[in-house]
């Protein structure tokens, strides 16, 4: 489809407002799971716009349509949306909510699909109606359905069990937990709409979409530990007994609405307002039902891990530390030795590469998400994604940056390394140690158990600072088990987390330094909290790959920051060394050379 | 009044209730200004209980009543309180709301003064009760008016003028541009109960209370830029002239609901709900006026200080750094010189001479706050305060902390400093020398203009968690300018606090360390936020005292913590050589002496 096509779909969208009596439509992103991959008949905003980025939001009125996307995708939106259809605005800094505040006008009604919104946004976009007398209306269909032609059918990916072995808990132990969460807060009913934490409850794993190895489907949860699980039949396989699904009711997910509004009758559910949808929680009310919003049980649950988990997270960065180092070395070799050949190589070759290298090793199903396999300019952008016509040459000029994952049958990956083949710039020299030394400082902080996020955000930042640098985005995130590669709720960020860390947490270390249209670094390993001592935690790092510090200014390393890279480096070469390629060992033991053999090195003669 | 004097007057309040139809009464410890320190009228909790804490909340029920105070005063509220009358619980983990959800019986009425409660907490009361069918009922009358015999009449401190170029700003101006700041928030009015906002806007400073020098007052403020100043006239001198008071106009504070109540119908008026009164968002409400919720203008206006209040700060830090060093130079003479002998240095008797040193200086007025001036375990309670029954000796065990400040004609000054006149036991070295660290660590770091209070908390700590270690309060605090020593809104907290610092902000920076039973330290400077290149900030000491080496650990500080601190004693002896006694410096060469110095004098030959 190219940006011309869209004007049918807009018209067609018109009619059936103007059918409706409605005089606007607000077409979200999401799907009704809030997911950050949708399924291709999910993506109603790209149907509708052209635009493929993964968070945005329309609104239709009937003479203009305009289209909100945030900081990251100002440029790409200019490149994919038509200029003449949509008016493009900023998500965050010039918000729906406020826009529809200064301009709706008194009497208007402007329809959004009630599964699609979370109950959060949805007050925030109807308080904006009201505001300036105009009022926002839940439907209860999805007009999508009317003016879609050949509309892609919702995805039947094949529903597998992760046995309870790997989970480290059985689908038993995990709802009688759960439901005595239930109990302790004065709850009833648990509706949960989120998938990951539908397959962690049930030890199973979808393939509805690609890398997030979730099935889309509806859960009920009684706090008297009965379940109702709302998923297409058709995912599960013929045998039933490989799942643990022992006193679970199969339900089609289109019943989801009327169980839950029968179930919810004088009782209190909880229902996490910032993930699920508007329609869950009209539903309850309008049954005569008490909504309880707080964070899901199943989400706090979820992320302290069980100790078969931590083993599975463990072995499978064992096994990714072996195919991205591997990758390294062989990309170091490759790219001086095409040096004056023609077919230089390009950002989608290594990241093919290094898929073809993860495939080998034992577990590995799938990225975690889609790779940055980023050169020069397009490294400063955050989320870039390679594609035909912006696939770049990787040279000796600016620094190569790949941020690339895996998921396993037995856990999640997530790293960035940035390597520099050639001379950096004294500019990229100084931002590279910057990021190393904000990298070393969070990574060897030690913590009282339970601090937040917000509190250790800084420890990555403040080299950075020094020198007068920063990024403009989080510093980490919790990682799913073989579930989502950004798994809610824990982060490092400047805005406030109450998700205290915790023994058994898994999260991201990830400062990074992006010069516009120059060069983009990041340096990432994934951890897992581990106790330090009575009352305090540190970080363990899951990931094993080599640091690369040819661009770093060893000089300006503190002892204890060269000890703590010596010490992750020997760690890193005693357990890749006899599991890499022939052909890796030398690069493998050169990467992991003690701080000050390095810097000898370097010395002019 | 001792323990056994409460028990008529809970008696005549339990008439009252009946009389009034009521179940229970919730007695807040606040005034109807939020304030730290009240007027003796105002102590309600205390006539009705004997507790003398800052912070606290009875429920008074037919048969029984209910105290809750914070952790700090566990130990002194059976000290002061009759466990025969009052169940003693707590303010935090045990709080009011929740218990009124778990034990008030349907069909209560709870009685609350609707002028002693913020909005916020109301709302939580609210809930509480009616979450067990029990109903809050604001009261428009204050209770102890007919309970209290011989109730202390209100203060009628005189209110003086501040200088216009003592403020940097003249009253109309200020007044224009809050108002301004009112129409861009598209809100008509300005409602304040904020005694030290109302002394900012009006250049003025009260007496009604110690060393809070702001008037009980209340004020309206128009997006016309029109003033009505509800305050006793009598506090007011005779020469009207004498203030800025050019087109405001003054009223008894008795009008301000029903002048409230007549200027917001139908009028969006801007209320701070954590701290206006209920009584105030009741009181808009009725008259059909709408709420706009929100910090209010003149709080981020004052934290901004003037070039002129700046000066200010630095001219007083200057005179309150000769008698804190004075002071300090005497204590560690003093404390050697009475060995043996029968008077020992007491606590009591040491704050009264830091309050003679300070009255000797230009601009004091009174002290900003009641001195800590704690030796041994009394230094362990962090908000100590000697009384003849605790009043301990200063000796050569333990260190001695002094956390004291200034009321100036041109400032407010807040700092800590801790003494070890004898040999720290390895506990305390260990400690003192994390926390020395920590200070170290947060006040030199650099931020990016409009950093969060809960971004840099951590750098304070980090030391301390590295032993082990953690203290529990905030890092620090904004100071007023000759107003409030804990002015809101700028905090250095593990709990999130939204206010970004920019140059011109002030604050404290006071990690500490504290072991019960045993000792306790603190390290505080006073800062004033400047800039240090494009978009990036630091923290400039205004405070000017010696910081006691003797219990640090000079080998365990870094190069650049050794540098911060030479560089820092450099300026305090720079600064206060030539104005501090003669008697003082040797004291002030010795303390001030570079860290290579201090470690090599202490080496054994």
């Amino acid at each position: 489809m190219t940006k011309n096509d869209r004007a049918p779909v807009l018209a067609a969208l018109r009619g059936w407002l103007g059918a409706a009596g409605l005089d606007g439509l607000i077409v979200p992103r999401t799907d009704a799971h809030q997911s950050e991959v949708t399924a291709p008949r999910d993506d109603c905003l790209h149907y509708l716009s052209g635009f493929t980025g993964s968070a945005g939001l329309a609104l239709v009125l009937e003479d203009n349509a305009l289209l909100f996307v945030d900081g990251r995708y100002q440029v790409q939106v200019r490149q994919e949306v038509d200029p003449a259809l949509f008016e493009v605005r900023h998500l965050h800094d010039d918000p729906l909510d406020r826009w529809l505040k200064t301009h709706a006008r008194p009497g208007w009604r402007i329809g959004i699909d009630s599964m699609l919104v979370a109950g959060s946004l949805y007050d925030r976009l109807a308080a904006g109606c009201s505001a300036a007398g105009a009022e926002l209306v839940p439907l209860d269909t999805d007009p999508f359905d009317a003016v879609w032609r050949e509309r892609p059918a919702r995805p039947l990916g094949a529903i597998r069990a992760m046995p309870p072995e790997v989970a480290g808990e059985t689908v038993l132990q995990k709802r009688a937990r759960i439901a005595e969460g239930l109990r302790e807060r004065g709850a009833d009913l648990l509706v949960e709409t989120l998938p990951d934490n539908i397959a962690w409850l049930l030890n199973v794993r979808g393939s509805d979409v690609p890398m997030n190895p979730v099935p889309h489907s509806f859960l009920l949860l009684g706090s008297d530990n009965r379940v109702e699980w709302f998923v297409d039949r058709r995912k599960l396989g013929n045998d039933l007994d490989a799942y643990e699904l022992d006193d679970v009711t199969l339900l089609p997910p289109d019943r989801f609405l009327d169980r839950l509004a029968a179930t919810a009758v004088e009782r209190t559910a909880l229902v996490d307002a910032d993930f699920a949808p508007q329609a869950v929680r009209a539903a309850i009310l309008a049954a005569g039902g008490r909504l309880a919003a707080q964070t899901s049980p199943i989400t706090l649950a979820k992320a302290a891990k069980t100790p078969a988990e931590l083993r599975g997270y463990r072995d499978c960065h064992l096994e990714d530390g072996i195919a991205v180092t591997d990758f390294l070395a062989w990309l170091a070799a490759e790219v001086p030795a095409r040096r004056g050949r023609a077919a230089a190589l390009t950002e989608l070759e290594a990241e093919e590469r290094l898929l073809a290298f993860r495939k080998e090793r034992t577990g590995f199903i799938e990225p975690s998400f889609r790779t940055i396999s980023a050169a020069g300019a397009n490294a400063a952008m955050c989320h870039y994604a390679a594609r035909p016509e912006t696939n770049a040459a990787i040279d000796t000029a600016a620094p190569y940056l790949v941020d690339s994952g895996g998921q396993y049958l037995n856990g999640t990956t997530d790293l960035t390394r940035t390597l520099m083949i050639g001379a950096p710039s004294p500019r990229m020299r100084k931002a590279y140690t910057a990021v190393l030394k904000g990298f070393v400082s969070l990574m060897s902080v030690r913590f009282p158990s339970g601090t937040q996020g917000h509190q250790l955000d800084a420890f990555a930042r403040r080299a950075l600072w020094e020198v007068g640098l920063d990024y403009d985005h989080g510093t980490g995130h919790g990682v799913g088990h073989n579930l989502l590669v950004h798994e809610y709720p824990h982060r490092f960020d400047r805005k406030p987390n109450l998700h205290g860390l915790v023994p058994g947490n898994i999260m991201t270390v990830e400062p990074g330094y992006y010069e516009e249209g120059a060069f983009g670094m990041r340096i990432e390993n994934q951890v897992e909290v581990v106790a330090d001592g009575a009352g305090f935690c540190r970080f363990s790092s899951l990931t094993l790959a080599p640091i690369d510090l040819a661009m770093a200014d060893l000089d300006a390393l503190s002892p204890e920051e060269a000890a703590f890279l010596d010490h992750y480096h020997a760690r890193v070469r005693a357990s890749l060394m006899e599991r890499v390629r022939p052909q890796t060992k030398a690069f493998l033991l050169s990467q992991t050379r003690l701080v000050a053999e390095q810097r000898t090195d370097r010395r002019p003669a």
